[in-house]
């Protein structure tokens, strides 16, 4: 239950901390972006790592929206950069307004994120600014990997994972060690839930990509196999050309829904969707280990657990 | 003597902190506009500011730091959204890399102007991340009103000012007054301070737009009268609204040189190059005043002084 209760905390402090202000077509754009909806999972992350080190939700709230402002700081220039025109079912910003508007309304959001912080009185902030924008320059970072990586041939799979880590896992590690940081937990238990974190950040990472290609197309909402028609180098495209040579063949080949029927054949003789769900369970190991540890030292787990259980579960 | 020992010490500060890392895609951009030059005027400013209140100037390097790195952050974004293709000569980053590229660059340099105010280590920091966050926001919405200004018929005397303001005037001002919080001095000294730069920058845009229209080519390094040719809605142009309704039919009517030479003259006849010189003198006016309030403070005001004369007296 802690999950829903978090999340209507956070909805309710949305609605009262509205962006808004002159001029209209800066604040309007922030506002749109933030209200779009989604999981809100960072700031649930951030109110249950204030609370399994035996703070307040509402201590953490400022940090927690910080999180979710800077979240949608990158939806907004990733939207530009990767030409996406729709997020969500609607226009993406820099679409119903435009480039520049989008450029600045994100620019905006991520000072915004940073006030956000600066509002929390408490010892931990000077530690949650930091790790913050240790963060933010590793999300920069793993863009811009996932862009360089689209115009090389080859891609590791080291680099790939740590480009998802930088590009997605880091700021769900932030979340929730940020968290901590407001309840002053010690050194090494911020450290146990930020590892957590990316554990979990990981394993939803690639169930993200086995759902993408191997998923229910009704229950994801997605095209499947949008990776593929893509030819984005996920990770089920790394391992493929390790296993198999001719991958890249396949993909200059063939266009669309062809490509997507023939790679996921190929993929599945290949035992490659047994692979990236065992790669996802082990990534959910690691973070059912670092539960068991977190337990012994006297943290309240219980909202965590049900975080894991609520990612891991998904079929959508 | 101040101004050019502040500047060797600050460039020697940024040889040494040059932005290298990985992806190269990312840092070599920031490197890149960070080594473009310019007078270095906001970590001078804020040297100077600790040093007038009795502080170091290397006390403040790193906060004087992030004035730099913040103002060349939004010029990088700035160059994106005005589609400039050089800067100083040198091609924009956008234009030598991509705008992807050059997005993320930008974002990457604002989270560093925040890493390197959280270097410094001072009583003033939170006073210090606090003004410079509501700083960045007024320099998105002074671009985001110059933007929607150049769409609209009509613009006040008063919303142009405020635009100006927020747009170069106020990191001036929070680049000052931080230079004074990193040797703690008292808020109402502060606030002197700010005030002062803002004149100053009041001052130095009311001659920047002189100088464009009837500066010498020669000296000034750019084309004498670019703003009229491109049609930017300047003080000049606003007051010769309020003076001669027939100036938006000169700007409709006619192009290029001959634009220029036509409206130029107009403005030579109406007194708009004198009245643009008073304007200059009365912020200078208002910066003198505070300076004399803020020796009889106590507060040095030699090396404000300086750079008074240093931002005024300039042809160029």
């Amino acid at each position: 239950m802690s999950i829903l209760r978090l999340h209507d905390l956070y909805v309710e402090y949305l609605r009262q901390n509205a962006f808004t202000g002159a001029p209209k077509n800066l604040y309007e754009p922030m506002r749109y972006i933030m209200e779009l909806g989604g999981k809100r999972i960072r700031p649930i992350l951030c109110m249950t790592g204030a609370e399994a080190c035996g703070g307040a939700a509402e201590d953490a709230i400022s940090v927690a929206h910080a999180m979710e402002v800077f979240h949608n700081f990158s939806l907004v220039h990733d939207d530009i950069m990767d030409r996406a025109d729709q997020r969500r079912g609607l226009p993406t910003v820099h679409k119903k307004w435009n480039e520049p508007t989008a450029i600045l309304a994100g620019d905006n959001l991520l000072v915004k994120a940073y006030e956000s912080i600066l509002a929390f009185q408490g010892d931990g902030k000077d530690a949650i600014l930091k790790l913050f924008s240790k963060t933010a320059t590793q999300v920069c970072e793993g863009q811009q990997d996932d862009m360089d990586f689209a115009e090389r041939n080859e891609v590791s799979e080291a680099e790939y994972l740590q480009m998802i880590q930088n590009k997605t896992a880091v700021l769900l590690g932030c979340s929730l060690a940020s968290g901590a940081l407001v309840a002053n937990a010690e050194d090494d238990i911020v450290q146990k839930l930020y590892d957590f974190a990316i554990a979990i950040g990981m394993s939803f990472q690639m169930m993200d990509d086995y759902l993408d290609a191997f998923g229910d197309a009704t229950k994801t909402g997605k095209v499947s196999g949008g990776d593929i028609m893509e030819g984005k180098k996920t990770w089920l495209y790394i391992k493929s050309c390790e296993i198999n040579a001719e991958t890249p063949n396949w993909f200059a080949q063939y266009q669309q829904e062809q490509r997507a029927t023939l790679v996921k054949s190929h993929w599945i003789n290949m035992g490659l969707d047994q692979m990236i769900l065992q790669k996802a369970q082990e990534y959910n190991q690691q973070g059912l280990t670092i539960l068991s540890a977190l337990t012994e030292r006297g943290v309240n787990t219980e909202g965590l657990t049900e975080i894991l259980d609520f990612l891991s579960g998904r079929s959508h």
